[in-house]
């Protein structure tokens, strides 16, 4: 890996580990084993190396709910198979835990990337959806219950509230889906 | 108020607002109005203080759900008037961000008064639940779409992420409970 991208891939971890409060240039040069010039050659400080970060998380978040969404099948399984992906639960979503970052929520600049992720979601999983002539309210229903689950598994530091929530919210949906 | 209550409302809302990572015992002091001797006379510091501010968020947030919960009604629109509740969504959940705070969830001390609240608000709607014959896992869905719709209107900087979530996850539940 370059130094760009070690830099880059310790930002994401320390982002999701201790969030963007609690993390510091001298944490990220450390993780990447940079030194601080070679880190500012490259970003012009912790929010450049953190709106690199994000983009990142967002492209490959995208094409994983992409491929899941996209799949052969009706769509209450194509969504079921999204809900349903496993995920390093009580890491938290890359994406979510930024959102409870009081500094990210206080800046436009670093909030409008994690809200152009969960707008692109949104849209996708509206589609898939009407597709399936239910509720496109549904998408945000959805996306909370996975973010939801997130911070109740966290709170309980146990993977289960997480797993119940899911099982909950893909009963509620077969029901639905049958009409 | 007493200085003591001082103390601890105006942790409350710096937790709220900043986190507890981002929350100084200086910072609490100033809103507080208060000495840092008095702080200390009254603490033993900044995780004393959290631990006051979370047992008092948990009073009144039990408070609250009880009335709701325990209200005439059917199971169904008892735990509907919950979900629908007015709240300020924006500033999120007084509970639900402090489970997001890395140095929360990374101290079993600060972590398990937020894990109780949310333990007997599962165990309540599970009950509940339970009296109209509906999968008590919904407790968790129904918990989760809650704090994850605090997630995505903060993300948003817009409340109707939020209200979609609730909306949706109302009409699922009245489609169960109707059989």
């Amino acid at each position: 890996m370059s130094t760009r991208d070690r830099l880059v891939e310790s930002t994401r971890e320390l982002l999701r580990e201790r969030g963007y409060t609690g993390t510091s240039p001298k944490a990220i040069q450390q993780r990447a084993d940079a030194g601080q010039g070679s880190m500012y050659h490259h970003f012009a400080g912790k929010q450049d190396l953190a709106l690199a970060a994000i983009e990142r998380n967002n492209e490959e978040m995208t094409a994983v709910a992409e491929r899941e969404l996209s799949a052969p099948g009706t769509p209450y399984e194509r969504i079921e198979a999204w809900l349903r992906r496993e995920r390093e639960i009580l890491r938290g979503c890359p994406m979510g835990v930024l959102a409870q970052d009081p500094e990210i929520v206080g800046s436009d600049d670093l909030r409008s990337p994690v809200a152009g992720h969960f707008e692109w979601l949104r849209g996708r999983l509206r589609d898939v959806l009407a597709e399936g002539d239910l509720d496109v309210r549904l998408a945000d229903t959805l996306m909370a219950v996975l973010q939801g689950g997130y911070v109740l598994a966290r709170a309980a530091n146990d993977t289960r509230p997480f797993e119940d929530a899911i099982e909950g919210a893909v009963g509620l949906l077969e029901r639905a889906a049958a009409g």
